[in-house]
């Protein structure tokens, strides 16, 4: 697809975001299975159930502009990803293979929330404020999980203090 | 390096925003120069002065313990930067290609914003507070821009409401 316009990028970008979020569901899945820390693979595993959520509302937000809903690639997140599964193969130490789930999911939520935000931007830029709402929803949830995981991160360190 | 513990991880991670800042500082120059609209090609220049200053940084942390500054890949940001690379070479109206660099530098900062909260997390929970203290610095020049960034992304948006 040729990208002429506003109107263009703004359908790119949201393929783009259909990508990470199909990303996230088919292998934060997995990587959430081999976390030790309980609260942590609670906290990926209720992300993978939001996910598809946010899947859906792409899908929609796609549907409103006539478009077939399609996210080819999405080398932002696809590049954490594979990261994360190659150090989570090397990794023996079951703390340590935590450490590196919850940089990569903070990584990917952080990605999400830079392109929710260019999406609501753009939506409004192009006078799609239906479409800025549905997706300001999504945003509004990667933010809360961001924080959960910030929460999880900072109780690490509390625990490590104690010990 | 094998990854045994979270020291060792600690490593890798300085060294994957170690690939981030280089990759910037190589890449974000030539992105600018591009840039149709004053305010954000300023606003791109001005952060790739920092980030020679974040790359200095990262050097000073390696240098405190005792490592050679190396940063070998960034899947995340090399991603992010490659795409923007392709979509600045094919999209031609000036004012969308903008739109390309603003939506490019705002992830770029996210991936940094979530990398380096990371790397003070695992400083402090490592015993490096000197380091976490030393990383909370670029830590606030990185949110400090994505916020100079949103501005722009909104006056984008009051721009064209005012057209």
């Amino acid at each position: 697809m040729a990208i002429e316009n506003l109107q263009d990028l703004f359908l790119f970008m949201l393929g783009d975001a259909y990508c990470a979020e199909q990303t996230i569901v088919t292998k934060l899945q997995g990587l959430a299975e081999k976390v030790q820390n309980a609260q942590l693979r609670t906290a990926l595993e209720t992300h993978v159930m939001e996910t598809q959520e946010h899947v859906t509302r792409l899908e929609q937000a796609f549907a409103a502009l006539g478009a077939t809903a399609r996210g080819d690639e999405c080398p932002g997140v696809e590049g954490v990803t594979e990261q994360a599964e190659e150090l989570v193969q090397e990794v023996e130490d079951a703390d340590t293979r935590d450490a590196v789930m919850l940089a990569a999911a903070q990584a990917i939520e952080h990605y999400e929330i830079s392109r929710y935000g260019t999406l609501i931007a753009w939506a409004d830029e192009l006078g799609h404020p239906e479409l800025a709402k549905l997706l300001q929803q999504t945003l509004d949830e990667e933010k809360a999980t961001d924080a959960k995981l910030s929460q999880l991160a900072e109780s690490r360190l509390n625990r490590r203090a104690a010990a």
